[in-house]
């Protein structure tokens, strides 16, 4: 069918907010951790994009800090984050760093700050897929008041067996989830693998 | 395992970038599709991320325009799109568009184009959740020539049956996928669904 106004006129504006946050469709569910001015920091993304590979660019975008964001602050005070894949097992803790808390939401999920190599953001350690960033820039989007954050890839975990022959990451392996607007959680099941396409 | 310089060194320039390529994780698999000067095309994508959601925005990150781009350049000679969502039934023709045709990828693929409302880009008939996008900005990203494109979301057309009471869209339902990097292809299956988190 085709949505217009008249669909949305007979519901709640909830209804066609959450509407809009799910047409962009299934995105990898990531926990970015900072450490900053506001102690430890875990929260739930699910706008990371590949800006490059050659550097190895990390795109991510920030709601508008009208009120304050505390994971953005800390990448503007310490140049310095960790992105973690989310896998099944703790998708009830991922969705609950989104609530608003006053103690860290490692300490109030249960997810364990894991510091490694001397970075000084705190990895997931539930994450099967972790990696550290640096900042590079940041692009306001004159449009809603959102940032674009761009962070170069420093520091990758992974366990060596999701990795294939071609250097391509098995997602299923690591039991990673997409994130559908606010509320929903997939699995993702591999489909199919095609080689660089010809005419 | 840790993964290094050293890891990388005993593997071709190929493997590297296929593995930053993955590290973002699985994101929609999508068709845009536009209609300019170089005719009808429909490109493959894998970088819609929600911008907003009032005003509805989207955001498409576009690779460097070092060689002719016809996404980009029929998105600001047109203003206009449409994003297609791809089901597991057309993965490899949604693939094979990517390969450098002389012709238009609709007819090199075999992908159906479909005019809709006086919509100047087509829609692919084949795609179970479509809308069309008008021009609104686009943001060259200055480390590595990628340009970021935000457009406003007009005009939508979903199955009813997918859309819940609460305005939220079932991707498992639509039979939607999501890409890794440039060659792998999975579905998503619904996992779970929380509600607005609080402490």
């Amino acid at each position: 069918m085709k949505i217009t106004d008249e669909y949305f006129s007979v519901k709640d504006s909830r209804f066609k907010t959450s509407f809009y946050n799910c047409l962009s469709g299934p995105k990898a569910t990531t926990l970015i951790a900072t450490k900053g001015k506001y102690g430890e920091n875990v929260a739930l993304f699910n706008s990371v994009i590949h800006i490059g590979a050659n550097p190895p660019l990390i795109g991510l975008l920030s709601r508008p800090t009208t009120v304050t964001r505390h994971t953005f602050e800390h990448m503007i005070e310490t140049k310095h984050w960790t992105v973690n894949h989310v896998p099944v097992s703790i998708l009830r803790q991922a969705h609950q760093t989104s609530a608003k808390y006053e103690e860290s939401e490692f300490v109030a999920t249960g997810l364990t700050p894991l510091y490694k190599d001397g970075w000084q953001a705190p990895f997931v350690g539930e994450s099967p897929l972790q990696y550290g960033c640096t900042y590079v820039n940041h692009y306001p989007i004159a449009e809603n008041g959102t940032i674009l954050i761009i962070g170069q890839i420093d520091t990758i975990y992974v366990a060596e067996q999701a990795i294939n022959e071609y250097g391509e990451i098995n997602f299923e392996l690591l039991e990673s989830t997409a994130t559908v607007g606010l509320n929903n959680y997939y699995k993702v099941i591999h489909a199919d693998r095609f080689p660089y396409a010809k005419p």
